[in-house]
């Protein structure tokens, strides 16, 4: 077995931040190198989360500040950022002048137009000029492209579970051009581990609601990736739900048929797309997927079906928000470029 | 003050039938004369429901056989059926002829239809005879034939929650033709109080998950109500979901809008419809609702929202599936057959 | 019925205050004059706690800046104040000036001794003059001192259930001089309603932890209560733990009892002691009471039991940390001050 | 590396069956060759817990009716009994006569003394001539009689984390002989997965309740275990409680030190018994444990206390209940039968 990559963590103090130290800490063939946080420096990682104590190196290594001439030295060859759109696109620019691949969790290279970034995040992109060789890194579509870039755009949570069912059927045109309707509905920890009375346990247990209506920022990746798709603009509406659980996502899309075509079809392209992809698991049709299946692992879960009375066609599609729908992904697509089994370090259930 | 109504419950051993209950133990005009469980015919009720100990006469009325003659006898005027659908017609009928006047919370006497109603609810309607003059209970929508009526059909949860947005608009024809979506999410108490390994807290806590897909009984009567009110066939695609919460439901519909109809339009329909009405409360243009703010309570909230880029409106509500959406509309109608004031009994927060 | 008492919230931002407001918005006795908070001044209740939307004064009453003159000009008679300590003792001065009476829910009057204030607070008591006159709360063992008292502090959450059982039984001498052992599981409104990433849902969920071992401030007021009851100093060490649940209490308490003393004498003792107090439900010998039956509520439930094997008592109660243990317990008081039934507004399950 | 040894696992319908089959799964040295549930015969593992579809062999591998014999063709050499108590001893016998291990996760063989299973379990025991060779497996205790043991008898969960803090100390002779109170809350997994209404999710969701009071049986283990350590019988109290959460044990303990004894000594008895413990994280002193930091691992943390005022040491443990309290505990007596690594297949967080 070769080396292992040594891998360094940017801004690891958040939910997506922590899962990906937990898959990088048993990661078979990465070693973790360097942690940065800049309100954590010092800090051992089991001291800010107890529940690595004494597993691997989380006793031992300390939170660093960023820092990426430091990360170089480390000997860092890939470089996760877990920070807030627009500070992303900051850290990323001279970690890539060093050298480093850079793997990015944030929003900030996800949007091929700096317009349409500055529509949606509400200020200008920080370093436009890389937008060009970012890649939006949904492994299941776009493999061969992510192998050899050196800056990757993990997608957002929702985009991963909204645009992997309808993908293949965009392609395949199966689906007409009236508006989609998404209703998603995530555990908290999609919002982040940060001081904010609107996440404290009393406001979320009891509490089932939207936000962010009409314009969730996810918007602007979806639509992206679903006109690429389906080479057309495809209008859709979206609807994200706030859940009392720590993670998963619930995904449910609405959508009309070609005229014609049959639930059969649409299975068709489900399974030509995904039978050989490790972690998308189809499970048929009039099949509801459970958020408690995906949690904790890199799976996303898929059922389809038709309401043959309103003449549409449902999508259901679960996954874990910081799992596949970030860290997770984020480790399968360092599998990728450094050519490891697609599924090294994400089997675990 | 004038005397109190004498009630009963048909069928109290649920969570609708211990939040009846709960509603009238504290009843300013009703009187509680009887509660009938078969199951637990001799235990008093506080008994059974530990948290209604020392409140009213909860520790000395004791659950009965369901009997009507005994009922009368006991001098009730006003029966509650919290019944299992098929089962709830049968009792109705006895208790009709014994000049009781009928609350039923089940699905029995929804539908005008017995060809519709064995279609979604698999057998034949046990008392076709009495379908005609039920009245479908929606006292927002519904309150001059409910206070002459004897035999009341509470609407289901989820329909409650979709209809009361909904209606005011295709009465002023303010929606298109196409489809609507529909996403619901409701805490696991509408599921009911029974032996169950899906609904056991391991199950259900880490869990967000669809279900009835594609085809939910609450389809029926949605679609009934749907087309009395626009006046046509309005079709639907409606999907629940099963959240890890006690009890409240939130529902997103996504809907088209007549050509050149404005945002406007939609919050005037609604401010027509409900600006009198004590328990529907509007929030206003993209404001979401939470179903925390309303369970315990008879409370409907509601908020829309116009995403101009896909060209949909966005409905939103939330209510407490076994208040509003069962138990609260059933005292509320109550409170309306008897002439007593509309928030009687209703207005804890 | 004489005219309402004229009442005003200080500090109604946290949990406590919310609830407080809850109980006094439909309280039969009550008025709201004026709530106060430096953080929502201007805001309307029902714009902070959209769950008092419609109901009653709340939507049009708003939130001011705490000022005495102001409250006293409001007309005013009781002034509740929901504040941290030292905080609270501050406020109390000029309202008591004015005439006011104050109902005080923070620990600043709880203890008779300012230096042990000053121990188990961390800073000198800021009223010291006060002391003397202020009345630990706890309406079924001091009613009373409460009547004619005009300044009331309220016993603290775990207090009200750790005091309820212990009291009778060590003024009747029943038992021994061993320490006692109390384990204390709290809902996470008793940690309040502030900006923490320790209080955010994500860290809460699925947690079950001690904390402030082996010190916790509630020991002082404990030790106390109890040796004003025993007539000795009382050991007693406390282990409070943090639940996953919005509120609730559950305390379990392990005593040794005085040789010969049996399990029909602590019966005894505890249904002479509360047998006609509204508030305490004595479920019996070998009962278990549950948070679920009493949040919401002002109810403490009880139940007691003997391990014969280890020759030890076990007392377990229940109450609503922001019920009884808190709010509800004030507006108690507060009935009791003003002459009302004890159970105005107070009825509710 | 040498053949995985072949395991068998019988009665695997259950939470602590499913954390069994989810740690074999992915042991690098087991291989899972039958899986046994009369209820589930037939259908495949990843259709009953679909969590785990497409996990190794759980779509193909199927639910058999157990049957000594068929497992021995199947090439078991170690059997896992996930059974409850009473069934358990019997399937054991056969197994053994043909020559198989097995680590009983039930009750059946952890007590020396027939006569006292019969007292804490209502039934004779089925197999008391197996009792003499059956070890109780607490591996941090018993490493030695583990390894060539051929019938394990699993601790209990709550006793796995009562024992493991309070072994040391009695053995080291620290404690006074004053009576223990301990207390313990646990997830709702302890409880089983079966059709029950008091596990219902709206049941558990907002409920903290003690139950088995003042009797629970694992006092029955947890006493011949304390005894053996302390070379005295040891007087204890024990309180469960049930969590609003999925798994986890929190365990807090009182106990009263020999004159003299020091936190000092205390600390270093722990330490000595457990700083070569893989599984054991020893947090120090006033350090309280989380379940959130434990649950789906296989450690168990452990933080301790000394109250002065009360003269009372404080213990405090988390575990997984279904982890270290069942199955985990389960694997790694496997791994010390067959000579794995201590940790292997357990090191996930």
């Amino acid at each position: 077995m070769s080396a292992p990559v040594k891998v360094a963590v940017v801004g690891a103090s958040g939910y997506s931040g922590a899962e990906l130290l937990r898959l990088l800490l048993r990661h078979p063939n990465a070693e973790l190198v360097a942690v940065t946080s800049r309100s954590l420096a010092g800090k051992a990682l089991s001291k800010e989360f107890p529940r690595f104590r004494g597993v691997g190196i989380a006793d031992t290594l300390t939170f660093t500040a960023p820092d990426a001439a430091a990360l170089k030295a480390a000997g860092a060859e890939i470089a996760f950022l877990a920070l807030p759109h627009g500070v992303s696109a900051e850290y990323a620019k001279p970690l890539l002048e060093l050298g480093l691949k850079v793997i990015d969790l944030s929003a900030d290279f996800r949007l091929r137009s700096p317009a349409l970034y500055e529509e949606f995040y509400g200020h200008a992109h920080p370093a436009p000029e890389l937008l060009d060789e970012a890649v939006y890194a949904l492994p299941e579509v776009r493999a061969e492209a992510i192998k050899s870039a050196r800056l990757i755009a993990c997608p957002g949570c929702y985009p991963t579970s909204i645009l992997l069912p309808l993908i293949p059927l965009l392609k395949a045109g199966l689906l007409a051009e009236s508006p989609l309707a998404v209703a998603s509905m995530s555990g908290a920890s999609g919002a982040g581990r940060k001081e904010s009375i609107p996440l404290l346990f009393c406001e979320v247990q009891n509490s089932v609601r939207s936000y962010s209506v009409p314009l969730h920022r996810h918007l602007s990746e979806v639509g992206q990736e679903l006109a690429l798709a389906a080479g057309r603009e495809v209008k859709l509406s979206f609807v994200p739900h706030l859940m009392p659980t720590h993670s998963g996502i619930c995904t449910t899309t609405f959508a009309q048929l070609q005229p014609g075509v049959t639930i059969d079809q649409i299975s068709a392209a489900l399974h030509s797309a995904y039978d050989s992809a490790p972690f998308v698991r189809l499970l048929g049709v009039n099949q509801s997927p459970d958020t408690k299946n995906v949690t904790g692992t890199n799976f996303v879960d898929i059922g389809w079906s038709y309401d043959a009375r309103a003449g549409q066609l449902i999508l259901m599609s679960t996954e874990d928000n910081i799992g596949k729908g970030a860290s997770g992904q984020a480790v399968q697509n360092m599998n990728l470029i450094c050519g490891f089994e697609a599924t090294a370090g994400l089997l675990y259930v």
